[in-house]
């Protein structure tokens, strides 16, 4: 792999939170085998562990609606897909996902930001860049290169790589990094969409590429 | 099916250009078999010619380069991915995809635009929104629900539709008036992605909810 | 003035905040003239008052940098305008504008937030669609007229109110709930700039207005 | 000033249109006392042929509408700002700016791209990165410093150089390389805009910093 300059690189991690990671997330359920049999939380802490200090990391948590989702005008165009869903799911701490004031989500503590991490708030579309600040901070710290991580590889990571390459970064996908629900959906992605928006590595590769 | 409102619906069909469509295209050869089996440029004169004065029309084709491609710097980050890999591809009539002054860029004779339909000009991303003015015509034309059709599905189609989800349209995917280059990558779109952004239908199914 | 519809009509808020608003903020020594001289806190006041329950609210308050400021890089392109400006500015309660943990980003306690209305988190640039989620929840809520009130009228307001015009939103700027440094700058936003992107008018007309 | 490297650097030529800038033109009576007195075409000549061959020159050149003006819906919101007053304009060719196969939207001969220019196109709104491809193609060229130029100051040049600094490019303003319709507006925006989103300078000294 070409080596990749720290100072110009960013990772950013998608929606490390208790809704899709933990027990009792409302969507925990169907993503809980691929996290187990591939590892991700074990990797993405290998991950930013080592990275930490060399490239910049993003977090990007999914926004916390209030009790009601009052921010959504039922029947509005949200409900007609993934929000709308999303609304209905059950958690073991009650009804809907992203709830404010449930664990749902929080940041899973295995991978709580560190001090000089940037957590960017407000994201509440697939595609990272449409509802937050995201393009603005890559751009403020002159990265050029973005390492996208996180979940689910074919919803808010693949949503966000395909924005990252049509803005002009160069784009990196590490794939052991992310999970989604099947092994079937993963490999599609892995082989058939990412490589042509940019690069598929590993967290190891990746690291030993960092320079 | 739901009622559509026609005043209020687009029809965007997506790059329906002789690169992709016509005998001697860069990448005619890897979509021929699909649009023959699916019948999917007939498909889509039957829904323009059965939509036309009802909903309104938008075009969007890709950008035409010019020869030696010097709108994009060589190494530059809008090489790490198709861009990159369409340049080097040949057609019959020289390299280099969407070259302008070649047949590649244009819109093949069967999709000819009509009089009130309107092409937006300048696409050269994989979503349609960001490198155009089609967010600003939607929005001028009162547009609230997008029907994605065209070229290919889980490329330019899907980076369209998922952007159009994340803008707060309502989402039609008219699956059989789009094709890619395998019938699994198709499935894979229709049954996995599309019905989580908005509705997947057909032709016929879409112009008889059409109101 | 011709009615409004209040059902698909937003009051966006913007930076109704203690750096620019009260004793001691960054800010408050240059615009405490206007506040006083043209009622705009009381103007608020009235304004929410009197719509909620009518026109949904999106309150968009700047984001809160943590201390150093460690979100944007040093020397990089923020710095080259009214962001480096600003880390610069001394307020009461210590250096920099818009430092989490102290007085300065917080909403001044006569505009709080009530029950029913949205903040939108994260704003960092100019305009506020830029960096946040607003355009989502705008159309999630399938509003089609943007009232923008709040601070400074030629800076964040007009920028909001610019891409509000460009974006196909019905624009309207509610001066007199709008203030900046001088009476000159208010004057040439209101005569010149926002009559060509929509509609000038004051609190008590658009209450009257709004159906 | 500091220097600016020529490899990283664009000029971005905002609307050098004949319904700006040609006797005839729909806008040219508003506009031509302030051309003539500070010699802009000469000094947009003199800046272009010294730049060329150093910095990348993108032009962005208003769209041509057809005739009709059938891309925007009457009464929709585009007509609620400068689009719609656009539209009632009458030039010596006939009723309504920018409109397609009259001179009106043609680039003035004084300013006739060369070779390796690049015309971004599309253009619909007073922010040139709303509707056209230019963030993409400034990114694809690695483009970090943007110099804006052209028509008008307080119009489309203020909302590029405005959305310009949110997407973190250095912006600079060649402020004798832009006009606007008084001196007034042309000195509101040189002393207290610009110089808060980048830098206000002239071609000569531009090109002196230019390595």
């Amino acid at each position: 792999m070409k080596k990749i300059p720290a100072e110009k690189t960013a990772i950013v991690l998608i929606e490390p939170q208790n809704d899709f990671l933990s027990p009792g997330g409302t969507m925990y359920q169907y993503i809980k085998e691929q996290l187990a049999e591939r590892n991700v939380i074990a990797n993405l802490q290998y991950l930013l562990d080592n990275a930490r200090g060399k490239a910049k990391i993003f977090y990007v948590p999914f926004y916390a609606f209030k009790p009601g989702f009052p921010e959504l005008k039922p029947g509005g165009p949200a409900y007609d897909g993934l929000r709308g869903i999303e609304i209905d799911m059950v958690a073991d701490w009650g009804k809907g996902a992203w709830l404010r004031g449930t664990p749902g989500p929080e940041i899973i503590k295995e991978l709580t930001p560190h001090e000089g991490d940037i957590v960017v708030e407000g994201k509440m579309t697939l595609d990272a860049f449409h509802s937050t600040a995201l393009d603005y901070l890559l751009r403020a710290n002159e990265i050029e290169c973005v390492a996208v991580v996180g979940f689910h590889t074919d919803w808010c990571v693949e949503s966000t790589a395909r924005s990252a390459y049509d803005k002009g970064y160069r784009v990196i996908v590490i794939g052991d990094c992310t999970a989604t629900d099947t092994q079937e959906d993963q490999d599609f992605c892995e082989k058939w969409i990412f490589p042509k928006i940019g690069t598929v590595t590993t967290a190891k590769e990746f690291l030993e590429a960092l320079v």
